[in-house]
């Protein structure tokens, strides 16, 4: 079986500047396609670091991604070093050359400099992947049968060549296993009691089936993960030991695809022809970009009142002064006010309240941090719930945001 | 020099279905007190691989660091291996077992099961890190004067360990040399050509400091870093140096720290006494998810229409119908109307408002995916500015956000 690694280069990423995306997203594409990913190795700008990342994945993997260490300012060591250690000289390529004149001539209209024109350089024992929306070039060498790809950091650029080039010339170069991958998502329930429950259904598994638990925000995704040489019967089995799963978890099941919960209710509500809009307060629009984040949402989705003071409450959202001024801003009786208020404002056919407390200052002996009223509204009942979270601002603002798309979910689903 | 190998452990990492969040974090807490980190290591939930990187990372560091591997459904391979490594047997740690008793009693109420007891159970051969935030113990051992410290993936959980227990030990264990990073944040001036405004900058720095530019959705920061016994030595002459930086840059200067636009902006109108609302229609609560993620962001930010719709913007914004039919959502006039009208509802020092297209879909010949406008208006002035973007979705709506902060904190700071 062909395997990968993914070394990634640069000094931000060891003093933890910047979390690296890079490597999921290309563990991604390279499993879709049916290669494996062994390891992931981050290492400094550091010339003998980065030599011994290169030797000591080379003995582990038939191919091997490198990322980073190619921008205009990098330290010069990554290329003189593939060069180097692929026995080349640097030389002008002209192809390259081409690419970075047409990008700053064209797109980004600005004159280019000597740096740029440096980026057009590569060793002659590579060869050059264009960088269609970059200037740093990406370079393909080989070495005692292993693949190397050096590719540019920013992940739009590395992204771009990954699709455009090297996919196709893995799938077309080498016969490739079948790896089927199978999500769901529960709600509801913790990964402990799941794991009860679902013991005997792992136990039976074929042994070439494996089950992982990956929990987040409230959510726990359980996937299945099958090998094999015959891709129909690969996701035969598979599909049928699914099956199986969906019905074991039917009463926490969100949904059978490996998709986030706003995407969920998105589907929802365009196969019921419905709106939704928001009226945050806590969560401060958080909700609104999970929502909106969705291509296509404008389809659904009116719009959201972020109203973090009383004034913008009683403005926006029509809540009374006297119900804030008796119960305060985190209450019942305030939340069921602001999502009425918004179903009455913009005529959607859901609407979703959020006020809460969400740290580290602004707790009360009677409202701690942490504490969260939701409401749900449509024409003909309003339900409302209280939270109480004990994390820290960020993950109580997701989990917030997490349970408010879930109470909406669960209401859509009574209304049929 | 005490060196540090970070080790995460979970298939999950290798099929890209989690980012890696926890190895930037636990970078920057062994940085802050003097213990860089050399490498990041990933593997997959699978015997051979584990062991091998134990073996190797423990060539190159004396400070390894495993995440993952822990949680009360793990495959029974992490805890059993490193019992293995480090020759110990399996035994229930009572400190432990009354850690998670206590857990599930006092703070989940809920009841316990035999998978949360069975968490209780460590290696002899460890010293127990007790993990008050979750079930799964940390372990720390000691192998031929390596430190090896287990500890759950959970990122809370993990934080908790290292902040309390991990970073005391470490700190009164080893003398640790000084290590000082400072960083500025430009905007308006791209990686090549600050490359060139600063080359002779650069080329004179001392041998032990150190430059590396970080870009970012249009920003890039400026990164000193400097390395050396004496601590008050140290500072003085990076701070010497940053002051230069400063001097050099300071027509495109955000902030000389290293902070995000919108903790920038926060502090500007803090000290100002004064309030901004944010009006959102393709960026959807992204703006407003970013300036209320600063704590304390109730004190200056009232709130935002987020206004997907036509009708959202009449009703909540008061944008007249006739401007809509006539030039579009996504026009000058639109966006002025919006701003104005945010600024008439809430009253506040500023307002911001943003219509564009995010893609992929939505685009028209005359206004292509990527056109955005954005507005500033405070009572004396408004200002208006077209932007065109190049890339998808989720990265157009992240330039459009911080341009729109951008122009505010340019706008503040006309005013002055």
């Amino acid at each position: 079986m062909i395997k990968a690694s993914i070394i990634t280069i640069g000094d931000e990423l060891l003093i933890g500047q910047v979390i690296d995306t890079n490597s999921a997203w290309i563990a991604q594409q390279l499993n879709s396609i049916g290669i494996p990913v062994l390891r992931r190795v981050a290492v400094g700008d550091q010339w003998d670091e980065i030599w011994s990342a290169l030797d000591d994945e080379s003995k582990k993997a038939d191919l091997i991604f490198i990322t980073g260490g190619l921008g205009p300012t990098a330290d010069d060591i990554t290329k003189p070093l593939l060069c180097k250690y692929f026995n080349g000289n640097l030389i002008l390529n002209q192809e390259a050359l081409e690419n970075v004149t047409h990008l700053f001539e064209k797109i980004f209209k600005r004159p280019i400099t000597e740096r740029n024109i440096k980026q057009a350089e590569v060793p002659d024992t590579c060869k050059v992947i264009i960088n269609k929306k970059g200037t740093a070039s990406g370079m393909q060498f080989e070495k005692n049968g292993t693949l190397y790809f050096s590719l540019p950091g920013v992940p739009f650029e590395m992204m771009g060549m990954i699709e455009e080039d090297i996919l196709p010339l893995l799938t077309s170069t080498y016969k490739l296993p079948n790896i089927t991958h199978k999500t769901l998502v529960t709600y509801g329930i913790g990964e402990s009691m799941l794991a009860d429950l679902l013991q005997s259904f792992e136990e039976n598994l074929p042994i070439h089936i494996k089950m992982a638990y990956l929990p987040n925000h409230g959510l726990v995704r359980l996937r299945l993960t099958a090998t094999g040489e015959n891709k129909s019967l690969v996701e035969k089995e598979v599909n049928t030991q699914f099956d199986f799963l969906q019905e074991l978890v039917k009463d926490f099941l969100v949904t059978n695809e490996d998709e986030a919960m706003e995407n969920v209710i998105g589907k929802m509500l365009l196969s019921r022809n419905q709106t939704v809009a928001t009226a945050e307060s806590c969560t401060g629009g958080y909700i609104a970009h999970l929502i909106s984040g969705v291509p296509g949402a404008s389809a659904y989705y009116e719009g959201s009142m972020i109203t973090y003071s009383y004034a913008a409450k009683e403005k926006s959202l029509q809540v009374k002064k006297s119900t804030l001024e008796a119960q305060g801003a985190v209450s019942e009786e305030v939340v069921i006010e602001m999502a009425k208020g918004l179903l009455n404002q913009l005529n959607t056919t859901y609407a979703i309240a959020v006020s809460g407390i969400m740290g580290p200052g602004g707790g009360m002996p009677e409202k701690p941090v942490g504490t969260v009223w939701i409401a749900i509204t449509n024409e003909r009942k309003t339900t409302a719930q209280k939270f109480h979270f004990r994390f820290n601002r960020q993950k109580n603002i997701q989990l917030t945001a997490m349970n408010a798309l879930n109470m909406l979910r669960c209401f859509i689903n009574e209304q049929d």
